[in-house]
Order: structure tokens, then C-alpha cells, then sequence
């Protein structure tokens, strides 16, 4: 018998910058030009349905006239589209055009874009970078800090997946204004989610100038831009490989993805989360942790973002709770919810604990009662 | 237009023991018990149809006993098993089961389960630590060291994975002795790669001592194991990303993956890395890398070692050919080749450049002469 050490430490550094602006295409072609990723001359720009013609398209066009080599492959838009079925079919229309080791990814979309694109680009020849150019609210709040990328299965949300890291983010806020108001609501739910649990000055800003942003005036979407991604990266900063602290991004999303799976996607997800937010900051409320005129300011909030604030009639309530309650996540009958504390905190519980156990009879009562 | 900097530099350390030795599962199990995972209490055992009863059931009992979790996922025995849809059925029956992030992976087998039990390691709640239980001795010449893991698809091998590290990998050699023979000569073909590429010693020692090595000498299987191991280190430790160096361990795999692949796997891994060695010797010969002698040599240790050293009558050499230069890697009608430079060294053509364009009349050439 004998053993012998693979001996592997060595310093990793996958730093990398967000940009953001308004008409980013020309500046990211300019970027690769410059050498963003090196001397790649292949290009394969992933996104969706809806995304194709309005950026994904001009974007390969302007490449493709620098001389790289450019191939657009797009999906059906939406949440079901986050399947491992996509995945193959993205990989497998890449491997029939050529494309191997020596090429980027770009993917151009929102959320489900970025987070199949780097799941694609991770395992593509065990890895090949790629370029995050982020076309919505939801994708600047969520998808540009963190490294998750995943896809959903029937089983699990986001579970199959890995942590992987940009080689550059571009948050273009002129493609906001190409959004359906629907979408862009939606991605205002992470927006008052970080504020609601880290930012009350955020949450302030948020409530004076919903308008202006909703009109997509230049320096008040900067403003909650890069907001939502400093503090997602102080949180996940503190916290890469989400074993406690990062769990507060979780607030509104134990109710969220619940509610979202029994809708059958007929929310979209931020729409579930504003559901979930109520429900949690009732919960706190309920708990001592957020006065009532808090929690009826998170609701105000939510409703000047024209966010649902009630569960849907067509939701069963009951499956609703059976959904949250069976769920494997799910420990002696209690399930885990981060709640806050007042506006712009979360409660901690415990060192590196910010979740805390709730009984179904508890989480029931709140669920059917607004 | 701003610009944020996501600053994400940190050191990793992917450092594991490889343990060599006879029967192992018990000290498996020890290690388990003394925190070799921290105090993860839930495993999931991937496995093939053939090892599933030999080792994995046994594995599992003894953890089980120790009041582990465990389950045991098995799919068909064999290469063709190494594919996205196995992947997903292992993801699938793991989810059903209730295996969330808190768990541990267990690969016990050759080749293809370590490298799709690595795989599933590496996307499954974004990552969770595996443990390689190699039981043959292809295994313990190609899959300790690396980190490569992946799936085949259609139109492409190895082409879809991850590189991960495991948190140890376990060769037991008593293993060797329940493989059918002719796996076992297949696992010899990359111990004779890797002596043919970096090991002048050891290509003589497997000449003075095969029949050792097939009785399952102790001495004799722990030392090339180790050999194996400590060749494959070098190279892949002084070049992670495969840029260059690490191209090297391609020898005999230009014309072995093709040849595989136009033998609908008729021909096991090993036996097409055979004549894919024969391949290339003959045509570092040719090109003056190697003695007639140095060659004959080569050739008369495969036949030593009961691998083929010929093309098969029913593979249709015409279409090998076409295989190797439809390839998409085939870049102006040259296919790239690892030399051997003698015996025990690669040739080196530039700084990082292992590998050699060769047109296509010159590999007809080959193929059609032996």
C-alpha cells in the first residue's frame, strides 16, 4: 500500500468587469477587438426567440463584418427553455457547426440566457469563456454577480448547474426600453428584494423614482444597476460557495419558487417573488422583526412597482403549502425562511445562520390569509 | 456608462492522495469515518452493471453499516453508457432519492464511471465532492490524474464535461483480478503510452515483467500504478488547460479515438490506443524520429502485453482516413500528430508545440500499409 499526493494549490483569479450603459453592442465588439478574450476568432452568440433580432443578430452582424467568425443559436424565450433538452440542443447545433475548444461564448438575453449560456460554456471542452451581455433588469439584479449558472429539471429548480465566471458582464439599459412592461416589473422584484435586505437607502431611492426608472431614465437605472450588483457581490463576496450568508439572497424565494412551479410559469419569476417578498415580510412581521407601517411600506413598494401583492386566485393555496412543505429540502416538518429585520436587514440567527425553521401550521396561516 | 470591477482572486487548493493498494474498500470506509469529507452523513454510489455487485454493493453495505445513507446508481457496463442521457438518469434518480448539496459521490469503477461520475460530481447541486474508487487498470493509468471528466455525444468524445478534482482517488489492485482479460490488456495500452512518451525504465520494465503484471503480482501492479500516476502528474501538473504540453498524452490517440469510432466500439479503448501507437510509431519513424529497431520494439511490447497491432479485417481503412481528415480539428487538410522521439520522449517542435501537422497522403500511407 501506498499513497501518493496530488499536490494541486495554485492562485485562480476569474475577476472581471460589469459595464454599464446605454448601446453596449458596439463597445463589447470594440472589446474583443482589443482582446477581451485573446486571440479568439469564433464566436458563438447564445440567446433567445425574442432577443434574436433586437441585439443577438446586430451583435454577430458587426462581429462578423470585423472578420470573426460568428453563428447566432436561439431558443424559445421563457423559463421552461432552462432545460438540460436546451442544453444539448445549443451544444449539439455548436459541435455541427465546428466550433471546439478555441471559441466564446456570448450570450445575449436575460436571466435564462445567461444562466444556460454559462452552464453551456462550462462544460463545452471542459470550459470555454464567455461573455455575459445582459438585456434586462432581472439579468442586471441576478445573473451578473455570483457565477451560478444552471438549468432546471422536473424534478429540481437550478439544481444541475455550475459555479462559472464571465470573462466580462455588459448591463445595456437601453435594451430595458425593449422589454414588456411585464418583464420589466419582474425584474424589479430582485431590485427591492436587495434593498429590503440590505439597502434601506436603496428602498428609499427606489420608492421617489419609480417612475423615472420605469421610464428608463439613464441615471436612475445606472444607479439601481450597479446598486443591485454591489451588493449582491459584498454578499457573495463573503460567501462564495453559499454555506450561510448568501442564503439572504434567498429572501422571497422560499414562497417565490413555490408559488412560481404551482403556477405552472404563469408568474414569471419576479412576479412570484413580490408574491413570496409579502409573504415573508409578513412572516417577519409576525415573528417581531418589521413593524407593521415596514411591512405595509415593502407591500406600498411593491404595488408602486406593479408587482402582484396577493396570490392569484387560480393558485390553490393548499397545494401551494403542500408544494413548500413536501419538498425534500424540508427537515422534520420545518422548513428554513430568511426573514427580515426592519428595512435594509436581515436577522441572523446564529453564526453564519440567516434562515430560520417555520412550521407548516405557521406558514399556512400566513399563506391563507392574504 | 460606469464600470465595476468584480474582483475574484483567491487560492484553490485541489490537492488529493491517490492510495494504491489491495483491497481498499475498508480503508475507504475508515477514511470516511475519520472526516476524509467532513461530516457529509448521505453518499450516492455510481457504478456499472458489472462492478455494481463486485464492489459497490459490498462499499455500500459497510457505510450503510456504519449508519451512512447510501444508494447505489448503476447503468449498463461499457462505453456506450458514457453519454448525456446517463448523465441525466443518474441526476434523475438521485433527485427522486432526495440527494440535495449535502451529499457525497462515490465513483467505483473504470474509466467511464470515474469520468461521468466526476461529471455528475461537478454539476450536481453546482458541485459536490467525489470519491474515485478506480478497479481497473485503465483507470489507474488515465483517470487518477487530470481531472478530466465528460461525456460523449454523437457527434463528438470527451467533448462535454468539466475539469474536477476528487477529494481521493483509491486503486485497488485486487480489483484488477476480476476483469475479464481482455480488459485488462486494454488498460496496458496507456501504460505503455506513457512509457513510450516519458519512460524509458518503465518501457523496459513492462518488457521484463508482463506476466508478473497479468498474474496481478502485487509488487510488480503497484509499481506501474504508481508509475502511471507519477508520468501523467508530470505532464499534467506543469499544464493544466491542455495548452500544450499535456497534448503529449494524445500519442497513439489521433488514429486510436478514430479507429474506435469506426469500429462502433467493437474495439475497447485500449485496444484502439494500440494500434493507434503502432500507427504513429511507424510514422515517427518514417519521419526519422525512430529507429527501425526503436519501432519493432514498440510493436513487439504491445504484442507482449495480447493487444493488436493490427487493423482489424472489418474495419474499412478508407473510411478511417476519412474520419481522421473530416474531423473538424483537421485544419488545411493536416491532422496534427504526437511524435515519439525514440523511446521514453515526444518529439518537440516548438515552444509548447507537441504536435506536428501531417497531410493526408502521408496517414493514408500508414493505414493502408500495416
Amino acid at each position: 500500500m501506498s499513497t501518493f499526493n496530488v499536490e494541486l494549490k495554485r492562485v485562480v483569479d476569474d475577476s472581471y468587469d460589469i459595464e454599464v450603459g446605454f448601446e453596449l453592442s458596439a463597445k463589447l465588439v470594440k472589446d474583443i477587438k482589443n482582446g477581451l478574450v485573446g486571440n479568439i476568432k469564433k464566436f458563438a452568440v447564445i440567446t433567445d426567440s425574442i432577443v434574436k433580432e433586437l441585439y443577438a443578430d446586430p451583435i454577430a452582424g458587426m462581429l462578423s463584418a470585423e472578420g470573426y467568425t460568428v453563428d447566432v443559436f436561439s431558443f424559445p424565450e421563457g423559463e421552461k427553455s432552462k432545460t438540460r433538452e436546451t442544453k444539448e440542443f445549443v451544444e449539439d447545433s455548436m459541435l455541427s457547426k465546428g466550433y471546439r475548444r478555441d471559441c466564446c461564448i456570448i450570450a445575449v438575453g436575460g436571466g435564462v440566457v445567461t444562466d444556460l449560456g454559462g452552464f453551456v460554456a462550462g462544460t463545452y471542452g471542459r470550459g470555454v469563456p464567455f461573455i455575459n451581455f445582459a438585456t434586462t433588469l432581472l439579468a442586471a439584479a441576478d445573473a451578473s454577480v455570483g457565477g451560478k449558472t444552471a438549468v432546471d429539471t422536473p424534478l429540481a429548480t437550478n439544481l444541475i448547474g455550475i459555479f462559472n465566471q464571465p470573462e466580462k458582464v455588459y448591463i445595456d439599459i437601453a435594451a430595458w426600453k425593449t422589454l414588456p412592461p411585464r418583464q420589466l416589473y419582474s425584474g424589479m422584484a430582485e431590485t427591492i428584494k436587495h434593498a429590503c435586505l440590505a439597502d434601506r437607502e436603496l428602498f428609499d431611492y427606489l420608492n421617489e423614482n419609480m417612475d423615472k426608472i420605469y421610464s428608463i431614465d439613464s441615471e436612475a437605472c445606472e444607479y439601481i444597476a450597479e446598486k443591485n450588483c454591489r451588493i449582491k457581490y459584498d454578499v457573495v463576496m463573503k460567501d462564495e460557495r453559499e454555506s450561510g450568508l448568501r442564503e439572504v439572497l434567498n429572501l422571497g424565494h422560499t414562497v417565490g419558487r413555490a408559488i412560481e412551479t404551482v403556477s405552472d410559469y404563469r408568474l414569471l419569476h419576479g412576479e412570484a417573488v413580490s408574491i413570496g417578498l409579502v409573504a415573508e415580510v409578513k412572516l417577519s412581521n409576525k415573528l417581531g422583526y418589521v413593524t407593521e407601517d415596514e411591512m405595509n411600506s415593502v407591500i406600498a413598494l411593491l404595488n408602486k412597482a406593479n408587482l402582484p401583492t396577493s396570490i392569484p386566485d387560480y393558485i390553490d393555496r393548499e397545494a401551494l403549502v403542500k408544494k413548500l412543505y413536501t419538498d425534500k429540502k424540508v427537515r422534520n416538518g420545518h422548513l428554513r425562511f430568511v426573514l427580515q429585520n426592519g428595512i435594509g436587514d436581515v436577522v441572523q440567527f446564529g453564526e453564519n445562520v440567516f434562515a430560520t425553521p417555520i412550521s407548516e401550521d405557521v406558514a399556512r396561516e400566513i399563506i391563507m390569509d392574504f
